[in-house]
């Protein structure tokens, strides 16, 4: 039977490669983002399935869930992509949009990993994938309420990979460490031939790791351009 | 002419080892808590003034950090204690209480910080200290919330270090990696001798980081105690 | 044209699974290993042939780059697995071992990873893959010199990546974090069902990171059965 | 009665920073350096005692610390300083530089390390620190030796310290992230004020450490100047 997959925060190029590939591996699909309006042509070219849903709102997670279940069947693979950036001095930053970043980056991931592993924990089995950032591993200045919320990303992932893990769920976090750009793309161009991270680059890892035997699971990957400094 | 501290999640062990510390250096001292009542004998001994705070919330900082500025003048040193604790397996926790995990943990470090920031950048120098966990560097199982908030408090440290530092305001942040129960406890004594970190020992790292010089300034410290495995 | 690729430490169960793997994937397999008698069934199987060679020796590692080079090509892939063990507590462990223990875990992974890197640079293109351990991230009581070791091998490999990524050479080094043993074996069996790493299963990683688009490389992942505590 | 120190690696700025210091402390001294001429003023100021000693040579370790407790009873206190440097491009890296890097900066550790534990194991308490670099976390580009060699001694620290706190003796591992010079030296200049690590800065820290209650002992502790960007 063929897997489900529910993909959090679509519309990006990241989410576009995801659901392509899922759907060249023949799963059912399932797309979740605040707007759908823009996502009609992955639909069309996919065959996935699309619902509006604020990550950060907990009946927004249920509501999804509950809908993803009853039509495409417990997900098999959830990812979970969405956040929310503040940027600037300390001194200049709208605690508003400080907690907002929060609830979007981190928050929200706990929502849908909670939704999914009541779920997967009753079948007994299933990944999800958080999608992280250089700021997941390095605070940057000017730019401390991504860090919050990509420090707490991690957290949450790290304590469920030690949790689930030993329940056959297994849990993913990829360090993004760069920016993303399809290869034809300008800004792409400008940073050196292969310079910004292919998004389909990025989606081979990620079913990479859903594909792992789970005697040699990874919960963590990191992956850069190789002209990335770091 | 004497430091101005305030510390900010006042009442449990450490705090009140700070403030004694604090006294015997001649700082003039500002305790901040939710609840104050109990406050009374530490005021009495050290001679601070207390203020009641819900550090998640930003009017009570604002508020907090005006009625010390204007009594005690503009803090030298702050220091960031409260946490809140959410436990459970991942499929039980409750969202409110994750939620609120963390806004006090994680969200009031960086209302506290901004507010102190603004304040310490116009004299030009001071110290921020952030008391973290063993979980801020490491997700334990049924305990993410604990983990999402710790994480992100060190993220938020480590950017405002990175921000921060070069403009003479220096940023710690102290991984607590054990339980915290003074030398005559019978919790302490239980695990044997010294096997809980004693609150003194633990403000006279505060207060040596606090005294570096600024040619030589740490970031991150961890202290457990000797019989902690890790 | 085919890939060459060279497995340096041939012989226990990892190395074995990847010469098994990279047969599949139709590439030209050198093996070295410093006792390569019992290697005769794997070579028989995957068409590889076989070299002796002490990888903490100089001459030997020129000597079997220079052989691989003219019998197989410039190789495309290369693995460092070799290690040495002393444990013990500190004051129990005889020097020669230690320094024997450095010298195979560490240093010769940099004569290895010179003699590859000075070919690879040529053509412009290759990929050098470390076998890391626990070992390489976390220092355990009564194992300093395997920390040593494999912390060293770490160094070794996170500098060569930051030095030869930009130049079309891909690094990668694996947190092997768990004993590998095939699911059938005995051993295996009393960790429960796959609580060993299966190296099929490394493998596959191995190989995923050696295919990984250039624009999205990851240098080190770590592995881990499902039921190994972390 | 006083404690005596034995610093390893001396004649530079933090060793003789160390000296001046624990001399203050009423600490009775030993010191060993490869060559000693250069001692004089400093043993004269400190009231120290010189020894000549390669700490990568098995047996000048143990004839040191045979000497040093003749005349001056176990040390309480040891440090390791000594670092070799190879640098340059992986392809033009000389390996008996990069082997002589590897046995001073990592494995001379190891001998120190051990000779000090049997005395003070023997006595029952004890404090040995370690002098780290930027490259003992961050490997560099064309700098691979030193992270083998950095890496490796942090490996043999973290390991001590889980086998060794619990006995009583205190292991340190200091990340000196940053050149050091003194405040007044042409080159402390020209980064600015304070821009160099000041090596009485350093040694207030490793005075710190050493004097922790070992119910909140530190293992690792990073020291950077304020304007240094990490």
């Amino acid at each position: 039977m063929s897997e489900t997959a529910l993909i959090i925060g679509a519309g990006s190029g990241l989410s576009a490669a995801l659901a392509r590939l899922f759907a060249r591996e023949k799963m059912r699909m399932a797309l979740a983002a605040r707007r759908t309006e823009k996502l009609a042509p992955l639909l069309a070219e996919t065959g996935a399935r699309a619902w509006r849903c604020d990550a950060a709102k907990r009946e927004d997670v249920e509501t999804l869930f509950a809908a993803v279940e009853a039509e495409l069947g417990t997900p098999d693979l959830v990812v979970y992509n969405p956040s929310a950036r503040a940027r600037g001095a300390i001194t200049e930053l709208d605690p508003e949009e400080v907690q907002n970043t929060l609830l979007v980056t981190c928050f929200g991931g706990f929502l849908v990993a909670q939704a999914a592993a009541r779920r997967m924990l009753k079948r007994g089995s299933g990944t999800i994938l958080f999608t992280g950032a250089s700021a997941s591993v390095k605070g940057y200045a000017r730019s401390a309420p991504f860090a919050m919320g990509k420090f707490g990303l991690r957290g949450l992932a790290q304590s469920l990979a030690r949790e689930l893990h030993p329940q056959n769920i297994h849990i993913g976090h990829f360090v993004i460490d760069g920016g993303i750009g399809r290869a034809g793309d300008a800004r792409a161009g400008q940073r050196g031939e292969d310079g910004m991270l292919d998004p389909d680059a990025i989606a081979a890892s990620y079913l990479h790791v859903h594909r792992q035997h789970r005697s040699a699971w990874t919960w963590e990957m990191e992956l850069r351009p190789w002209l990335e400094t770091f």
